[in-house]
């Protein structure tokens, strides 16, 4: 086949996986909803997010403005085109994702009402699937266009025209995620500082003022900073394995295009995923696992087909199964420490107190962090020794990922649900559909956990990927570890995750103490509120974590994107050794911060929600005070600073791939 | 020189020490105590504590004879007898500065009480420097007299023997400092949730069932526990050093003795920093620091007078230089973030609660990783690129460990000042003599830090230098970080702090826990305990201390010794590459993750102090009881987990170059 074949293939399935998502997009959206009240509601969360996504796009038009500019400097017009247009995708799969949401949390909430809990969870999952399938259409179309205008040309061109593409991507997932979690944590323990532990009012009551602020939080951090999240690790592992394939297999077009034929197929797969959860009758808890195990098997399958109808080196397939169950292995492991035995001895060390209930869950995020990097770890090796050498390792990154539609499905799902028991719960939809609500929810946190982690692992691949392209394109022949300059960039490297951590965590503390001066404010200046007969002003706290949000991710965001390059520089004639040896090191003391704050993050929460349930004492119990602190401390971990993590690792590959290049 | 010139003087220096040792000890231990309370208190912490080393020495004999068994039969009889004389010293070292402190403490109680604060100041540095120089001196002789017997030998032979006494001191170490630091903290922890949270006793309250392992835990973890790990960190960089040197100057004596020889003037500085502190009239604040800097100043300018006089290059110069003064940079920076503006902000933060307490906290811990580790970073890349090559970096490593003698005393003091207190207050010595050792016992809680941040700056150079020796004695041409293998090995040794840190949180976590029940039905169950009338039972708490600490340092200690053994054998013929990412992903994560639990433990204890001195709201406030939680969490990183990394990095990579060689 020549590229203009298989463009037409790829472009072809984008479009085709387009169409599918405006199908989609257009029965969520054309939803009417009757009930005044919860539209009102609805109407709130969907104005304030769309609110802080205009204002958040605006500056991010800047940063794409410059970096246009920058690099069309730098490089020519079409390296600038193409990073415009990876964050531009970037940005038009946040923005349709983010609609669907917010139109489909109502949606949820009335068909939990009318028409029961099946139906309540199909809707919110069909509204998940608008992200999950504009992300991996958006991006197989970004890809499958550059490969068609670029891939016969000079190969270095190419990849040069990919990585601006993909650095796109990289830099809007930056402030999404950053921005997204400081945005939703902020409202998140300010609301609950004040409503649930000063005032004592319950979650989601209507009475707080931060309540839709929180709710707006959840859309804003889960579904926009998560789908940019995934969108650039998608967009990366396909740069890095493209970058090496075109110099292993110089001209073969059949391996240089089987990244992106492998994303084909796997938008194919998760169509037969996505469709098994409306044909297939069972519990709807393992109707989500069974439709991620259809999608992954369905990939498989057609990746094999395809390699041997090719007649390619069936070695390559090897890392193809081994990557694409890498992503189950980290989720399994994920769900033990998240919601298995750990979390029943968590909450009875909340019986002791605060003090060793945080012991307690610090230990459980750090002993988590094992499994999943060994996992890992052996994966690489094995992918490479006996299958397909570093090509066959980026192949791995990208088979985790190419079944993105369905895992991002189910991303997506979670802050549905979560919006939906908000909104059913402020509308006064009484028990019967906030215990529906109640259920989907709990769904959603359980894969929250496991997105966390398959966005982390997924970032890991994607990082390694680019770096291999980063090493090969900077023509080092050997980075050796006992060279001092490799270990000195190893160790400056290292501590960049600790840096943007504590940034981060200190942004979310400052935001949620203005939240709670602000709440507090409210009930105590505006008459009638505690009694439920006056509305608070919800629009004051939105401002609130949007500006902070925005003020807030600048700092890290520049402090991310300059240290590759100061790296580079600084050290002169060496620089590309140092840069390599503090990629090594980001991306190893990135990946294991975030899996800790992520999994100790989840493992609170979930404790905090099994004493919730009346275990040891209940709510109101001291074991259910020292849960809440355990949870306060938790949320920062596993919303902001852990998620930012996974962008700065796969962000700093990428900036240093294109200043090898440069 | 010849070899025989250059052993009598590292053995006269070395006896020189011992016998300045023996004066100081005989000095200390005469003390004669008439007060009949104190002098039984006294005694319930001196026996408690040599209780508790003589069941970890029995342990101890076992691993010894284990491991001269194994060596003796892996490699021969002079290599087990090196590796026996190597752990007999570190525990002969922790025994006599054991000894001295426990009797230095009521000394200090007594002159504080009659001769004032100078007097206890000096009465306490005095029985601290017991410690300092018995670790300087027996170092230096065991490593003098092995030059002695092997120099002249065949080179592989003398560096194996070298690297087995360090495996000594090394294994010693580990199990020291993780047995140490789960006692003291078991019993700090479950005396204060107790005592301090439930009963509302104040500290040291002689009533507190948990108060005598309390006290006899600081002995055992800060004394004895923070001794064996200078020891190791001394002897390690030493080893390191010399294996470098033997390869690099072959047949060169002065060069390949250098490192004995910078101890040897590190000894005799020391000596003169201590003197200066007898001598020098000013505040006893400033007196430790310049005991140091006079320490470190006449050791720089030793140094440059023999190398002048050996007519040596004078390049090393720069790395010795860089090396002395790299100390000081850690310990300033780890002042400023354990007692300067940060402290202020967190006891502020801890208004609003425990969770923005923590959150403060930890982005505390976070952040201060960064200057010290980029320093670090930046002075092996110095010392290496425009100085002495990889031996200068091992020579900085051995540099700044060389004055061990004065800045081990300053560790030493800390302890003993922290048991004046807590003796006055038990023997009702009033407020007046409280008041001092209170003073003496700030000032060991600021040099308590600054050691903390010596002993892991120390560590990763040690680690550095031996690691460095491992690629060498490996014949590892190029550590190449392209090698998925070097991946492999540096993401599943970047695993194991996080492993070490699971571990021993927890066993803090389930020790202190049985502490609190023991201390509850005590106060429960013994008639006129809260009156003051009867003596509660101390010996069960001691007891359960001792027993937790022994039996929890047992399976993290396997892990260590196990782990770089089990990723070389496992890995085939690649396992000497996958051994050294190991050991390079092992030291990078270990040392953030030590740091930063040292520095956020430091914070938070530190802010609790702030607020109980009387700020925002002062003991009992709700500010407190938040800055409580901190240090309830603070504690096990500080003491127990944090310091245990130190070990793992080190024994580590002394294990894996011993592999290396049989």
């Amino acid at each position: 086949m020549d590229v203009l074949q298989f463009s037409m293939i790829f472009v072809g399935i984008a479009l085709a996986g387009l169409a599918l998502t405006a199908l989609i997009f257009a029965k969520v959206v054309s939803f009417k909803n009757t009930d005044v009240r919860s539209a009102h509601i609805a109407r709130l969360i969907r104005e304030g997010a769309m609110t802080f996504l205009f204002k958040e796009y605006a500056i991010l038009v800047g940063v794409i403005a410059v970096a246009f500019a920058l690099l069309s400097y730098v490089m020519h017009l079409a390296g600038g085109a193409a990073y415009a247009v990876g964050a531009l995708s970037s940005m038009l799969a946040g923005y349709i994702g983010m609609k669907a949401a917010t139109r489909a949390n109502e949606a949820t909430t009335i068909a939990a009402r009318d028409r029961g809990e099946r139906s309540a969870f199909l809707t919110a999952l069909l509204g998940g699937s608008v992200m999950g399938f504009v992300v991996a259409s958006l991006g197989l179309l970004g890809l499958g266009g550059i490969f068609f205008l670029c891939a016969s040309h000079d190969p270095l061109e190419f990849v040069k025209i990919l990585t601006c593409f993909g650095l796109g991507a990289s830099s809007i997932a930056l402030f999404a995620r950053v921005g997204g979690g400081i945005y939703t944590k902020a409202a998140d323990v300010g609301a609950d500082l004040v409503g649930k532990v000063e005032m004592g009012i319950p979650e989601d009551d209507p009475r707080n003022p931060a309540v839709i602020a929180d709710n707006v939080g959840d859309c804003v951090g889960d579904t926009a900073g998560m789908g940019a999240d995934i969108f650039e690790s998608y967009v990366g592992s396909v740069v890095g394995a493209m970058a090496l394939g075109v110099t292993a297999f110089a001209g073969r077009l059949e391996y240089i295009s089987l990244p992106i034929m492998l994303c084909a197929i796997g938008l194919i797969a998760s169509c037969f995923g996505m469709l098994s959860s409306f044909i297939i009758r069972m519990k709807i808890r393992h109707l989500l696992h069974m439709a991620t195990y259809i999608a992954i098997a369905v990939f498989v399958a057609g990746s094999y087909a395809y390699l041997s109808y090719m007649n390619m080196n069936m070695n390559l397939f090897g890392s193809i199964a081994l990557g694409a169950i890498s992503g189950l292995i980290i989720g399994a492991v994920t769900d033990y420490y998240t919601s298995g035995r750990p979390i029943r001895q968590l909450a009875e060390t909340s019986k002791s107190g605060a003090g060793t209930n945080l012991i307690f869950g610090l230990s459980i995020g750090f002993e988590s962090v094992v499994a999943p990097i060994c996992a890992i770890a052996v994966i690489v090796f094995i992918s490479h020794e006996y299958f397909g050498g570093l090509f066959g390792v980026s192949l791995a990154a990208v088979s985790m990922l190419a079944t993105v539609g369905i895992t991002m499905t189910i991303d997506g799902y979670g802050p549905i649900a979560d919006n939906a028991g908000g909104i059913s719960e402020m509308s006064g939809f009484g028990p019967e559909v906030r215990k529906i609500t109640d259920h989907l929810d709990a769904l959603g946190n359980m894969t929250a956990a496991l997105g966390k982690g398959f966005a982390i692992g997924s970032a890991v691949f994607a990082a390694l990927a680019i770096f291999a392209a980063y090493c090969e394109y900077s023509h080092i022949t050997s980075l050796d570890l006992q060279d001092p300059l490799v270990i000195t960039g190893l160790f400056i490297g290292a501590t960049l995750p600790y840096l943007l951590s504590a940034f981060t965590m200190r942004a979310v503390g400052r935001a949620a103490w203005k939240m709670v001066i602000e709440v507090r404010r409210q009930f105590k200046e505006i008459p009638g509120l505690m009694e439920g007969k006056t509305e608070p002003d919800y629009s004051r706290c939105i401002g609130i974590s949007t500006h902070a949000a925005l003020v807030e991710m600048i700092v890290p965001g520049l402090i991310t994107i300059a240290a590759p390059v100061f790296i580079k520089y600084i050290f002169g004639i060496h620089g590309k050794m140092a840069l390599g040896g503090f990629l090594a090191g980001a991306t190893v003391s990135g990946v294991l911060l975030a899996l800790m704050m992520a999994n100790a993050g989840g493992a609170w929460d979930n404790a905090k929600k099994f004493i919730e349930a009346g275990n040891f004492g209940g709510k109101g119990s001291d074991a259910h005070k020292a849960a809440v602190v355990g949870d306060t401390v938790g949320d920062p971990f596993k919303d902001t600073s852990g998620p930012s993590l996974n962008i700065l690792i796969k962000l700093m590959s990428m900036i240093s791939l294109l200043l090898a290049m440069i």
